[in-house]
C-alpha cells in the first residue's frame, strides 16, 4: 500500500500546484461565452469541507459559467458523466406554474454549477465540488403548448417513424428535459436530486438515462470517444470554433424566442454486443467503414483523413462499402451535419443476458427536420450497423437560449406569448 | 469555448509531465505487495491507440499489480467506480469446470488490470486504459461446496436475519463474486463485459450492483467519503498501514486455504433521502453523532477527534446520544472492527419516486462472525439511522489469497481438497 499512497500524495501535491497554474491561465485567457475554468480560490476561497492549506484539486473546483447567450452543456467539452432526465408536467401545472418551476430550477442550476448550494439544499456540503457541472434545459411539445402554443418550431414533435425503431415509451418523449453533466458522478447525483426535489410539486419523472465517457484526465484531451463496440465515434463531429459550428447548432434571427437556442434529439440505441462479437474484425471494419485500431477510414491511415468514396478494390468494389456506417452517415450537403454529444450506457443485464449496453446518442442541431431527419433516413435505409443496433428510445426538445444573471431559462418563450 | 479548451490543454500538458514524475516516484519508492503506480512507459511504451508524442495522462495508465500475497482491490485506495457482480454456477459446472472458469478469469484479470487485452478480447483497444483497474474474486458457499465441502469457514453463510432487513433475493446471495473497480467508468464496463463473456458457459449473472465515489482527482486524496445523506462516512475505517489493519483484515495461519485471504460482506442499503430531508440539521447530526459540516463528533471540532461518550449536556443527557449511529457502531472490543470500502449507488427512480439511492456497504474482515455480525447486531437493536435506511441486499463471500504469476485465484482451495 505504502508506495501507491506515496505516489498518489505526490500526484495530489502537484495537482494542487496545478490548480493555481490553471487559475492563472483562466484569468489571462480571453473569456468565452460559455466556458471558463475558475479555481476555488477565484470563487472566494476553498470549499468549507477542505481543511488543507491549499485549494482542492482543479478537477473538482473547475466551473463552467451558467449565464450567457447560449446555455452551457452544448459547446462545453463533454464531461465524463451525464444524466438525461425527462419530466412530465402535472395536469394542474399551468403557465404560471411552469414559470415558477423554471425560475426555481434556473436558480438552483445557477448556484449548483458554481459550487454553491441550492437555496433549499439540505446537504449543502455535497454542492462544494462542481467539477464542471452544467445543467441544460429543454422544452418538449407539451410545455411549449401550455405556455405559448403558437411558438413551437415545426420540428418540435416526435421524429418520423423509422423502420429500425423499436421504441419503448419508457425511454421516449417528455415535457421538460434536464441534461445534468459533470466530471464527478457524485456531483451529478446531488444536482439531479436537488433539481427533482424542487420540481416535484409541478412535474414527475418520466425517465432518467445515465451515461459515461472516459474519466476526466484518463485519456489525452481531444481524443475522440470510443463506443462500447470499440469504434472511434464522432470523428467528423463539428467542434466549437469550427467555421460552421455556430450556423449548424444555434438557431438564428428567424427563430424568434428560440434564437441562440438549439434543437436536441436523444436516441437510446441498444447495442447487441454479443452478436457484434461474433463478427470478425474485418467484417466489423467493413460495416463501420473505418479501421478499429485508430478510426482511420478504410482508404486512409489516420483518424482525420478524408475518406475516398471513389477508391475501388482490385476487383472493383468500393474500398469503403456503400452499406458502411461512414458512407451512409455522410451527406453531400454540409448543412445536414449535427453536433453529437453522446454518452455510453451500461445497465445491469437481466434475464440471462450478459449486457444491456448502448449509446445515448445526444445531438444538437439548429433544425431537427433539416439536419437530423435526413441523416437518420439514410441510416435507416441502408446501414449495416443496423444489424447490431436498435433505437429503443427517442425524444426531441427545444433548447432555449441562455439567460443573464437574474433571468430564468425560458423567459423568451413567456415573452413570445405575452 | 476557446478559453476552456486552452485551460484544459494546459492541464493536460502538465499532467503529461506529471506522468513522468509519478513514474519516477513509483520506481524509487519501496514496492508494496499490492499497489504500485506504473506509467505507460514503464509498461513498455504508450498504448497503441495513442498517437501523440507523449504518454497518456497518469490517471489512465496507472496500474495496480494483479499478482501478490493478497488480492488487489482490498487494501488498494478505493477507485472512483466499482461494479459488484454475483455469478450463479450452472448446474453442470463441476469441480473441473470451476477450475477452468477460475483459470480463464484469473488470466483475463491479470491482463486487463495491466492494460493488456484479454486473450479473447474482441475490442482490444478498450483495454488500453487500466486506470487502476482491480478485479477481486470471492467464493460463495455453493462454489466452495462443489470444490472442497469441508473447507468452508464457519462464517461462509448468509448473515443472521436482522429485524431491520427487508432483503430482496435479486440483491442477495451468489456463488462467485467479481469486484471490478477502476478510476474510469469505461474501463469497468469493458472489464465487466469481458469477464462475463468468458464466464457465460459456466455461470450466469445473479446480480450486478454499480457504485461510485468522488472522481479521481476531484477532492484531495485522503478525504473521507460522504454518502448521499451528506454524512462523512468511514472516519474510523482501519487503513492499510495502521498497526492492526493486517490482523483485522487478513485471515491468519489457522485459516488453511484462506490464509492471506479475507471475508467479504456486501449490504445494499437503501437510503430514504426524501424522509431524511424532512429532518432538520440538528436532528440529523443527533442521529449520526457527528457534525455534518466536517464530520467531527458532537464532542469535538475536527473529523478525527476521539468522541467523548461520557460528555453530558447542561441538563444531563449524553452529548453524543445513545441511539446515534456513531455510538452504536463503536465497540469496546477493538477486534470487532471492519475495513469498509463502500460505494454510493443512484439508480433511476421509478413509480413516482424522486430517488432510488443508497450505499453499497462493502466490507472486508478476517472473520465475518466475530467482526461484522456483532457490529450489525448493535446497529439493528438501536440506531436512529435505521429510520431512514433499509438493508435490501446481503451477500457473504470468502476472498481467497492472491496468486503469483501463472497461478489462478482459488488454487489453494483446490489444493485443500486434493
Amino acid at each position: 500500500m505504502r508506495s501507491e499512497s506515496d505516489a498518489r500524495r505526490g500526484l495530489t501535491r502537484r495537482r494542487l500546484l496545478l490548480g493555481g497554474a490553471v487559475a492563472g491561465l483562466g484569468a489571462a485567457a480571453t473569456v468565452g461565452a460559455d466556458a471558463l475554468i475558475r479555481s476555488g480560490a477565484e470563487r472566494g476561497g476553498a470549499p468549507a469541507g477542505d481543511a488543507g492549506p491549499a485549494a482542492a484539486p482543479a478537477l473538482g473546483t473547475a466551473t463552467v459559467p451558467f449565464h450567457g447567450r447560449h446555455q452551457a452543456g452544448i459547446a462545453t467539452t463533454p464531461q465524463a458523466h451525464a444524466a438525461f432526465v425527462a419530466l412530465e408536467l402535472a395536469p394542474q401545472t399551468d403557465r404560471d406554474g411552469i414559470r415558477r418551476l423554471l425560475s426555481v430550477l434556473s436558480d438552483d442550476a445557477a448556484r449548483l454549477t458554481q459550487g454553491r448550494p441550492a437555496l433549499a439544499d439540505s446537504e449543502p456540503e455535497l454542492a462544494e465540488v462542481p467539477a464542471r457541472l452544467t445543467v441544460t434545459f429543454g422544452f418538449g411539445p407539451e410545455l411549449v403548448r401550455r405556455v405559448a402554443p403558437a411558438a413551437a418550431p415545426a420540428w418540435l414533435r416526435p421524429l418520423p417513424a423509422f423502420g429500425i425503431d423499436r421504441l419503448e415509451p419508457a425511454w421516449s418523449g417528455g415535457d421538460l428535459l434536464l441534461q445534468i453533466a459533470a466530471d464527478d458522478p457524485f456531483t451529478v447525483a446531488h444536482a439531479l436530486r436537488m433539481l427533482l426535489k424542487d420540481a416535484r410539486s409541478a412535474a414527475g419523472v418520466r425517465w432518467v438515462q445515465s451515461g459515461f465517457r472516459r474519466a476526466a484526465g484518463s485519456v489525452p484531451d481531444g481524443t475522440t470517444m470510443r463506443n462500447l463496440f470499440g469504434q472511434v465515434d464522432g470523428t467528423v463531429n463539428p467542434r466549437p470554433g469550427d467555421a460552421d459550428f455556430d450556423e449548424l447548432v444555434w438557431v438564428g434571427t428567424d427563430g424568434g424566442w428560440l434564437q441562440h437556442g438549439t434543437g436536441f434529439v436523444l436516441r437510446r440505441i441498444r447495442m447487441d454486443l454479443d452478436r457484434w462479437d461474433r463478427l470478425d474484425r474485418g467484417g466489423r471494419e467493413q460495416s463501420v467503414g473505418r479501421y478499429l485500431g485508430n478510426g482511420a477510414p478504410l482508404t486512409g491511415t489516420e483518424e482525420h483523413d478524408e475518406p475516398d468514396f471513389e477508391a475501388k478494390t482490385a476487383i472493383g468494389f468500393p474500398v469503403i462499402p456503400e452499406f458502411s456506417h461512414l458512407r451512409r452517415a455522410r451527406s453531400d450537403d454540409p448543412r445536414e451535419r449535427i453536433h453529437r454529444r453522446a454518452y455510453n450506457y451500461d445497465a445491469a443485464p437481466a434475464g440471462g443476458a450478459i449486457s444491456d449496453s448502448g449509446l445515448l446518442f445526444a445531438s444538437f442541431q439548429a433544425d431537427v427536420d433539416r439536419q437530423f431527419v435526413p441523416l437518420q433516413r439514410r441510416l435507416d435505409e441502408l446501414d449495416l450497423l443496423n444489424e447490431w443496433t436498435t433505437p429503443i428510445g427517442s425524444a426531441v426538445f427545444a433548447i432555449p437560449p441562455g439567460v443573464e444573471e437574474g433571468g430564468f431559462i425560458g423567459e423568451t418563450l413567456f415573452a413570445a406569448s405575452a
